[in-house]
C-alpha cells in the first residue's frame, strides 16, 4: 500500500522529468531552425534570421499559455501557483511540451519568407499561428476539443482515425503549406529570377547550416519520443524509427543530391518530418525507406519548385516540411500495415484524407493570415530596405559589426 | 516489502540520474558562457574567451572538490571509490552539481573583465571564488555549515528565511557583483572612452553570441529544475516559470532594445537570472513580469554603466547578472506572495536582506581578492599585448590562423 | 504484487528512457567530431568534414543494424514492429547506444586522414568499419557471441577479465590504431613536408575546433554513465571520474601544451578517452591524474609523430585516440587496484594483454581494410582536387558560397 503510494507519486515525479526533457530538447530545435536559416541566408539577414526565430518562440509562448492551450485541450492555465502544486505542475510542462510543437509553425514559416519580410507582421502573425491556426488544428486531431468526436467519425468513414503520432502533419505539413501562400503573397527576392531566368543566390555559411541541422536532429528524439507524454509508454521502437528515417535521409539526399551539403544535412530533416505520423507503428526497415523517399521528393521537388515554378522559398520548407509532412502522414498508411512489418491499425483512406485536411487547411489559413497582414502592414521590405539587408534595416547591426570588408 | 526495497534502490538511481541531468546541462552551459564571450568580443581576443572559461572550470573542479564542498557543505570527498558505491555515487553527483554553480562565479567574472586581462590572475582568482570565497555564501545561504543557524536567524528577524531557489542571488548577483571590482581595478580597454567620450567598440561575431545564449537557455533548465535535487521534488512550475522568464526577457529585449541582437539574446538571460530565486513560488505570470523588467533593467543599466559612468563591463555581466540578480532576489518576496498568485512563505524583507548581504559580500570579496591579486602579479596586460590582443599575446594564435587578412 | 509489476514496468520504461538519453547524447558527439574536425581543416576542406561524419553515422547505421549488431550480441533486429512491443522496444535503443560506440570509429579515422581521401573508399571503409570491424573485435571483449569464453579465458591466464567499462580500448584506441595505417597509406597532405623538413599547415577555425570539443564533452556524459546500460547500475563515480579526468586533461593541455587552445580542447579529449576504461572503478584523484597524464601523452606524441616520425595524422587522432586509449586500458589496471583507493577487481597483466590485442587487431585490420581499397579504388584525391580542396572536388561547393574572396 504504502510502496503503491510511493510508486505513483514516483511516476508522476518521472512523467514531470519525462515531458519536461522532451520539451526543453525541442526548445533546443528552435536554435536549430535559427542556424539552419542563418547559414542559409545571405550575411546581410543571418541577425534577422536568429532574431526572428527566438522572439517567435517567445511571442508563441504568450499565445499558447493564454490562448491556444484552453483551445486546444480545455485547460485555462491562469490560476495561483499553488494549485500547480499537488500535480507537481504536471499541466504546466505538458502545456511547455505541446507549446514547443506550436511554436513550430512560425519557424517553419520563417525559412520560406527570408531576406525580404518586414518584422512586425512576420511577428504578428507567428502569434495568431500559435494562438489560433495552430490550436483549431491540434484541437481536431489530437486535442480535447474537438478531437474525440472528428476522429471517432473519420474512423467510421475511412476505417481508423488520422493517425500522425508525432507531427508530419499536424506540424511540419501544416507549417510547411502555410508558408506557401505567405511565400506567393511575398514575391521572389530581388535579383532571384532576372526576365524570367532562374539566378540562384548563393548561401553563405554551411558550417552554420549544419549546425542548426544537427540541433534539429538531436532534438527530434525528443519531439518524437516524448510524444507518448508519458514515461510508462515510452517506446524504443519510435527512437529507432526516427534514427533510421534520418539515415535513409542522410543517405537519400548524399545519392540524390549528388554530395551537396545542403541536400545532405535538410535530407535527415526531410527524413525526420516524414517519420512523426507514424514512427510508432512502422518497421525499422520501412522507416529507412520513408526517410530515403522523403530526401529524394525533397531534392526533386526543390528543383522543380525553385527552377520550374520560380517560388523562392529560400530553405525550401513547402517541400522540407510541407510535401514531406503530407508524404510522412501517407505513409504511416503504407508502412504501417502490418503485411509490412507494421503494427496496423491504420487506414490509408484516412491518412489521405488527413493529408487533404492538412492541405486544404494551411492553404485557407496562411491566405486569410498573410493575406489580411499584407492590407494592413504591408509584408514586404523596400527595395533599399531588402538590399542594404534586413539586419541592418531592421535590427541596425550587421552579423559582423566588427568587420570592415562586406562579403 | 520487496516491491519497497527495489522503489527504494530505484529511487536512489533516479536521483543519481536527476543530478547528473542537471550537472551535465550546467557544464553546458560553460560552453554558452565561453560562445557568448566568444561573439561578443573583438576577433582578437575569441581564442582567450574560450579558454578562460573552460580552464576556469577546471580549476574550480579542483579546488571545489578538495576545499569548497568540504567548506559548504561539510563533505569532505577524499575517501576510497568504494566507499562511493553503497549509495551509488550519489554525494559525488551532488557535489557535480554544486560544482557547476561554484564555476559559475569566475565564468560570470570573464564577461566583465574581457579583452584586457592577464591569464594568471584571472585562473588564480577563479581557484579561489571556487574554492573559498562563493563556498563561504553558499554555505551561509544553501550549504550545511551556516545556514541552518543563520536561516533561522533571518527568519526570525525579518519573517521568513532568504529565499533563492536556484541562485539568483548566490550565484548571479555575488558573480556579478564581483566582477565590478576586478573591472574597476582593471580600468577600461584601451581606446574605449577617449578625452572622456564614449567610443563603443564594436562586437565581433553575433551568430557566436547567439550560439551561446541559446546554450545557456537551454542548460538553464538544468540550473533552475534539478535545483529541487530530489526527482521526487521536481516542479513543472519551476521549469515553466523559467520559460515565462526566458519569453519576457526576450520580449523585453526586443521592445526596450528596440530590435537589437545583442539586447534580445542578452534579455533572455536576464531573464533566467532574474528567475532563479523565485522559480519555484511565483506564478507564470509573475515570472513573465520579472523577465520582463529583467530586460528592461539590462537595457537601461547597460547604457548607463558604460555611457555615463563610464565602467567597461564589456559583457554588461554587472547590470545582467548583479542587477538582475538582485531584481531575481527581491522579485521573488514580491510575486511569490499569496495575494500576487503566488506560493507564500516568503518574506519581502527577508529577500532585500539578503540582496544588500550579497552586495555587501560579493563587494567586499572582489576588492580583496582582485586587489591582491593586483598588487601581486598585476592585473593588467601591457599595452603592446592588449594591442596585439590577448589572442597572439597569451595564446600565440589567433582565432582564424589560416587567414592572412586581420580584420 | 500490483506495486511489484507496476515497479517492473515502470523499470523496463526507465531503462528505455536512461539508454535513449546515453544514444541521443553520443549522437551528439558525432556533431561533435564534425565541428571538431571541420575547426582544424583549412576552409577548403570544412564541407567534406562535415558531410563525411554524417554520412559515415548514417551507413554505420544500415551496417550496424544489418550484420554488426547480429555479429556481436547474437540478435538479429529483422523483424516485425510488433514483436518489439512486449518490451517497448529495449532492444532496439539498446542497438542504437551501441551502434553510436561502432559509428566512432570511423568518425575517429576521419580526423587522420582529412583533406586528401577520396569520399567512395573513406565511406565504404565505414560500411566495414561499424559492420564487421568493430563488432567483431567487440563481440570479443563485450558482446555475446565469444566474450564468455574468451574473458573467462583471459581471467584464467591474467588474473581478471580484461577491463574496459566505456571503450577507451574497444572504441577509441581501435578506432586511434585503425586510423595509423590509413594515414600511412595515404601519405601526408601535399606541402606539408617539403624536402624533409616539416611545413605545419595553419587551421582555419579556433571557435569551430572548440564547438566540437564541447559538444563531444558534454556527449561523453552519456558515452561513460549509460555504459552501465540499465538504470539501476547507474553510478555517480562514472559520472565524477570523467568530470575529473576532463579537468585534469585540460589542466595538462594548459600546462604541457603552453595554452594553445588546441592542445586545451583536445586536451580534455584526451582525459576523457583515457578515464572510459576504468571510470568505474577509479578514485576520482585516479581519474584526475589519470587525465593529467593522458594531457601529457597527447601533446608530447603529438608533436613526435608530426615532427619526427613526420606523419601526417590532422586531428592527432593516433595519439588523442589510439594512445590514450590503450593508456586509459592500462591505468585502470593500475589506479583501480584497491591500494590507490580503486575498487579492484582489475589485473594490470590482463589490462596490458588487452591493449596488445587492441593495437595487433588495430593494426591488421586497418592495414586490410585500406589496403584493400586502395587496390581497389585508390584511396587518393587527384594532386588538382587536393589542391583546388575536397570541398569543390567533392562537394562541388565551399564552405562559404556567398564569400567571393577565398582565403
Amino acid at each position: 500500500m504504502l510502496a503503491e503510494q510511493g510508486l505513483s507519486h514516483l511516476i508522476q515525479s518521472l512523467n514531470v522529468l519525462y515531458l519536461l526533457i522532451g520539451a526543453v530538447m525541442i526548445l533546443g530545435m528552435h536554435a536549430g531552425f535559427a542556424f539552419l536559416e542563418a547559414g542559409t541566408v545571405r550575411r546581410k539577414n543571418q541577425v534577422n534570421a536568429l532574431v526572428k526565430i527566438i522572439v517567435d518562440a517567445s511571442v508563441a509562448t504568450v499565445a499558447y499559455f493564454l490562448i491556444g492551450y484552453p483551445i486546444a485541450h480545455k485547460v485555462f492555465l491562469l490560476k495561483p501557483a499553488a494549485d500547480y502544486l499537488p500535480t507537481q505542475g504536471l499541466e504546466l510542462v505538458r502545456f511547455f511540451f505541446l507549446l514547443m510543437f506550436a511554436a513550430c509553425i512560425s519557424a517553419i514559416v520563417s525559412g520560406g519568407v527570408a531576406e525580404r519580410m518586414k518584422f512586425k507582421p512576420y511577428i504578428t502573425a507567428g502569434f495568431f499561428l500559435a494562438g489560433i491556426v495552430y490550436p483549431l488544428f491540434e484541437a481536431l486531431i489530437w486535442g480535447e476539443r474537438f478531437s474525440p468526436e472528428f476522429q471517432s467519425w473519420v474512423k467510421h468513414n475511412f476505417g481508423a482515425p488520422i493517425h500522425d503520432f508525432a507531427g508530419s502533419m499536424v506540424v511540419h505539413a501544416l507549417g510547411g503549406i502555410i508558408a506557401l501562400p505567405a511565400i506567393l503573397l511575398l514575391g521572389p527576392r530581388m535579383g532571384r529570377y532576372v526576365e524570367g531566368k532562374s539566378r540562384p543566390i548563393p548561401i553563405s555559411n554551411i558550417p552554420l547550416l549544419a549546425l542548426g541541422s544537427w540541433i534539429l536532429i538531436i532534438g527530434w528524439f525528443g519531439f518524437n519520443v516524448m510524444s507518448s507524454q508519458n514515461i510508462e509508454t515510452i517506446s524504443g521502437l519510435v527512437a529507432v524509427n526516427s534514427l533510421m528515417a534520418t539515415a535513409g535521409g542522410i543517405i537519400g539526399g548524399t545519392l540524390f543530391g549528388k554530395n551537396d551539403p545542403g541536400f545532405i544535412h535538410n535530407g535527415a530533416l526531410a527524413g525526420l518530418v516524414a517519420i512523426c505520423a507514424g514512427s510508432d507503428i512502422v518497421n525499422p526497415v520501412g522507416a529507412f525507406v520513408i526517410g530515403l523517399v522523403a530526401a529524394w521528393i525533397f531534392v526533386k521537388a526543390f528543383v522543380y519548385e525553385q527552377e520550374k515554378l520560380k517560388i523562392d522559398d529560400v530553405l525550401g520548407v513547402v517541400p522540407l516540411h510541407g510535401l514531406n509532412g503530407l508524404w510522412g502522414g501517407i505513409a504511416a498508411g503504407i508502412f504501417g500495415q502490418k503485411f509490412l512489418w507494421g503494427v496496423g491499425g491504420v487506414s490509408l483512406l484516412s491518412q489521405i484524407f488527413g493529408a487533404l485536411l492538412t492541405t486544404v487547411y494551411g492553404l485557407s489559413a496562411g491566405y486569410i493570415l498573410y493575406g489580411t497582414l499584407k492590407a494592413i502592414f504591408g509584408l514586404r521590405l523596400s527595395e533599399e530596405e531588402e538590399f542594404q539587408g534586413s539586419d541592418l534595416s531592421i535590427h541596425h547591426i550587421t552579423a559582423y559589426p566588427e568587420e570592415r570588408i562586406k562579403f
